[in-house]
């Protein structure tokens, strides 16, 4: 049948018609026609570019292996998206803005311009990710990290998930800075969808001969989600290697920074050929004099910011986990939101948009500016003091947002005190929404790298901000900055906003207990240990062999020496067993199990002594699928990844 | 005794002698004294005193813990050991400059200045460090390397390793860029040895509540010890993360950060206060234009700057290994290196100052600029090709430096071609020479951060040349060119810079063969593994105990459940033996072992066909210190770090 099926491609729509009729009809008659090697249009052009494909293929090959291939598709494929999703957003916030403007004139419908306009795309944004996949909203990083520390999520890596994210984020994103939402949470957790695929692609065309597991085309795809995200390789790497695991396998290093490379690479083109930038440079760039940027006693001032961003971070993080379990706990919202995602969106987005209508509270926190406007605003070398003197700069100023943050008759102190104190809460408000949405730009853009580090628990903030704004002037005192902001909001074992997630929605990720609990670092296994299934021994005969393969499902059965010693001597697999079963059934001297199957020795063992962290630490590093327990040379148990998981999720309970 | 040394600090020095006379007269008498509490001068303002110092540590802990101020107190310290090496080595430089200068017109007696100078130090540096500790010749960054994945080097972290170091590097850089070696590698030695010293310190203080180990704070010096070189925080952690291990804990991130930044804002504030630069900036600045860096075809240039590299990094790294190789076969040389190892130094340094005179060759290669003035005109931002064309430019440059590069009659190009041609065989040779030497900055300057990336198999260098000139308008062209000059250099396995130090030196690094011989990965350790010596059975009586006791000098035993048997069941310590055995002494009816004494379960058992790297990374990761090897429930082996070091060397004489 084979030659049939690639017979097809060369041929027009109806003869393809023609030939599934005949093959539906007569099988027995197409094989015939199969081997008489069937008519071809332009052989020896056709063979010629088969040969050409597969020297270039080979040549390909020989150059590198085919995962650095699918690195770079993953950077360019990370990076295309990014900017179209940047590209389709801005032309509709543009739109709602000539809407806006449109109805100069008329408050009540410039209001329900403003306030429909957000409402109606967060409703859409929350409905379609609900209806097509439930595990699209959110931030999603969590549940990222939860899977490259090794246990399994269902669907969370799923094309449908990708799509529904993807439109959802679009939907979000396009609601603009009245829901003030970010991009970058929700967007790694796309280039982890993207890089799963890729793995699959990759998996399926090596076979047995693949050199790569998918954990670690997913360290990759995270760093490649944040430098497309921001065309910032070197922030996209460390932000991989501190929030994505326990250990960070060097092995990965190379891997990271390539795609990450091609994916700042190939957004920054995309931006220059769009016209948007001149040539490759920084996104939002600055222009601080480089001469003498700053005193050395300033660094001081620079640590106190460090010092009270750190402060307004625990202030923040507090009430976010407060919030949601709130929300978790309160019977009628929870109700409401059980039954109604959509409407409590609308409602919640409603109300965010009616506080920042302009012409009422909204002129006293900048609410015109786009997201984007008000990091520009925010990295703006322009000195806040010249401006809150000098009205006539604010006039004649490039920049239109100058005169957003200074509305007539205030000062842009007013403006940014107003801000400051309610965007918080706002925030925290919006943190709520059931929508794909990510919660690190809003936090940067309120307080900077300082802020975004002690909330997130990192440091990778501060050399985004050093690849955002292309100065690296400033790399000392950004660095104190975030430090000390993060020295002050991890004191006291307070988890971080990706943990408290992880905590609140209770996912199966054990670093964040531990963070959250030190005590629980030195649980040992034993209360948790469940006793194996089936096991065979080594003298076990055919009809041992027989109830154990009928009985259980597993691929996989532990070989002790008797029922009685229960001593390990190695594993054997399904496959063996069958095998060993139709052996026997053909001869009439029943052999035992030991003289017909090589037994596979284990490798490793572990005594319920054992700690769970200490477990998980082995079955993440060494990708061990299946650790047996053993006590005083008895086997009493097996861990696999579901155990783990089980064990994490009783943890949880404990806390 | 304990009052009486204590009052010793608080008496003058007549006072102590007599107390000490009288102390070593009667003991007995002095007992009764130092009860009577004796008479202290100021006694309330002393307890004052000591009650504040009290209540500021206590304050201080409460703070943060120890090993916090442990961090601070390496970054401080080694930034400071940094700032004071460059002083001197800057005076020494500028007293030969002025030698030089002061002979002016008699060419015999400048020639003799130009190499006995050089000449003279490098003979000091060798013989001074060979005598004090012969550990402390080379680099000592693949030494470190080996430490850092667990085995133990006798002598590479001590104090008269640290001193013989320390002053054999001042040698050595004194000699200026006529020997063209460099201090980055033999910093980060120190760094570490700083490091094990503060440990100590810390180890002893805390006592067995210590939090951290040696190898964490060892990884934390080395990030300090590059951050405290060139002032470049970020590059101290990712060259940290890339080069010292297989697996990078995220434990360790934060504390690399902050010693990175206490030592690279101490050597800049250092600077700052020795008025070398006006604030707290980038060492090497540089001020290319930032409107448009570059336009975006310009990527491919760099790309193809890289490939070059790349290139003739697998030029240098080959001549390396092979004269490296050479000196130690060749009869002649290495008999004359064994035992005239101070003579070769100052040969090699004749030699290399005879190639490089002024009068001679050394006009067309720049050799009267100092390795820092290399690396200024490497950065500087004045186009070449303008210098070329422009002798005025030249005279009226406020840089000296152009007059070097380009002497009268000859173009700037016609320089740098002798430059690049000469300087990399002089380089090779100069690693020959038997001094503490780094080989990282002459490579950096011979080659910028594409080469350095390639020879060292890293691409921590493409930040560290960001950071050294503060700008990263370039950071995407500079991490493309050093990604395809690693991937050139990295191919058909060719051992990096440092890797190939480890393979010739057979250092115990297995990360370095494997990468080297990657079929060693699959080597099992059923063909290593040693039998444990002293082997207790559950119910072993006194003489048994007794003998094993006698007989073996081990801390812990394993137990097992018979001899025949051999099911391990634990371990048991020495001082649990020891009890058993008393306790047994002074009663008639003896007991077994397995009633007294209760026995540790071992947490993890490997089995014979283990692969040797796996064990490896199941220690290093874990810090076991001794794991056992069981083979099918019985007891066959013991893998300590001592047998893990034997294992290694016999792979490596595999090879």
């Amino acid at each position: 049948m084979q030659h049939v099926y690639v017979s097809y491609t060369s041929l027009g729509e109806n003869e393809q018609h023609g030939i599934r009729h005949a093959g539906e009809k007569n099988t027995q008659e197409k094989i015939i026609i199969s081997n008489e090697r069937p008519w071809k249009p332009w052989q020896p052009a056709r063979s010629q570019i088969t040969g050409c494909v597969r020297r270039v293929q080979t040549a390909m090959l020989s150059l590198a292996g085919l995962e650095w291939y699918c690195y770079a598709a993953l950077g360019v494929l990370t990076a295309f998206m990014s900017f179209c999703m940047d590209l389709t957003i801005g032309k509709l916030l543009r739109a709602h803005q000539w809407l806006y403007d449109c109805l100069e004139g008329n408050i009540l419908l410039q209001f329900l311009c403003w306030t429909l306009y957000p409402t109606f795309l967060c409703a859409l944004s929350t409905s379609f990710s609900h209806s097509i996949c439930p595990q699209s909203a959110g931030s999603g990083l969590p549940e990222i990290r939860t899977i490259l520390s090794g246990v399994q999520l269902a669907d969370y890596l799923s094309l449908s998930n990708l799509f529904a994210k993807l439109i959802g984020l679009i939907s979000t994103l396009s609601a603009g800075s009245t829901v003030f939402l970010g991009k970058v949470g929700p967007f790694v957790h796309l280039s982890n969808m993207v890089g799963a695929y890729l793995y699959r692609l990759y998996a399926s065309a090596c076979g047995e001969k693949q050199r790569r597991t998918q954990g670690e085309m997913l360290v990759v795809a995270s760093a490649a989600g944040i430098a497309s995200c921001f065309g910032a390789p070197i922030s996209g790497v460390l932000f991989s290697i501190e929030v994505m695991g326990s250990h960070y396998s060097v092995r990965d290093y190379c891997p990271c920074f390539f795609a990450a490379v091609c994916g700042s690479l190939t957004y920054r083109l995309l931006s220059v050929c769009s016209r948007e930038q001149e040539t490759v440079q920084a996104v939002f760039k600055t222009t601080f004099p480089s001469e003498i940027p700053y005193q050395p006693p300033e660094i001081l001032i620079f640590a106190f910011l460090g010092l009270l961003c750190g402060a307004i971070s625990c202030v923040y993080l507090y009430s976010h986990r407060w919030i949601l379990r709130f929300v978790r706990t309160n019977k009628f919202i929870s109700r409401f939101m059980a039954t109604e995602k959509t409407l409590y969106s609308a409602t919640v987005a409603f109300l965010l948009a009616s506080v920042t209508f302009p012409h009422t509270g909204g002129s006293f926190i900048a609410s015109q500016l786009s997201m984007k406007q008000l990091l520009f605003s925010l990295l703006d070398s322009t000195q806040w003091n010249l401006i809150s003197h000098n009205t006539t700069l604010v006039q004649e100023s490039p920049h239109s947002f100058w005169q957003e943050w200074s509305p007539p008759g205030y000062s842009v102190y007013h403006t940014l005190g107003c801000f400051i104190l309610i965007k918080l809460w706002l925030l925290v408000l919006a943190c709520t929404l059931p929508l794909p949405a990510g919660y690190f730009m809003p936090v940067f853009i309120y307080g900077a790298a300082a802020f975004a580090g002690a909330v997130t628990h990192t440091l990778s903030p501060a050399l985004c901000a050093l690849e955002l704004t292309g100065q690296s002037t400033h790399v000392v005192p950004i660095l104190t900055a975030t430090l000390i902001s993060n020295a002050l909001a991890r004191s006291r074992h307070q988890p971080s906003f990706y943990d408290g997630i992880s905590l609140i929605k209770k996912l199966p990720h054990l670093p964040s207990l531990i963070r959250a609990c030190p005590e629980l670092s030195s649980v040992q296994i034993r209360q948790f240990v469940v006793p194996v299934g089936a096991v065979l021994q080594r003298a076990e005969g055919v009809t041992g062999v027989q109830h154990i393969l009928n009985s259980s499902k597993e691929n996989e059965f532990p070989v002790v020496d008797t029922h009685d010693s229960l001593t390990l001597l190695g594993t054997i697999t399904r496959a063996q067993l069958q095998t060993f079963l139709l052996s026997n059934q053909s001869e009439d001297l029943c052999k035992s199990l030991e003289d017909e199957c090589s037994i596979q020795p284990v490798k490793l063992q572990l005594s319920t002594d054992a700690t769970v962290k200490q477990v998980h630490c082995i079955m993440s590093i060494l990708r061990e699928q299946c650790v047996f327990v053993t006590e005083k040379g008895k086997l009493c148990g097996v861990i696999t990844w579901k155990e783990m998981k089980n064990m994490i999720e009783k943890l949880a309970k404990e806390i």
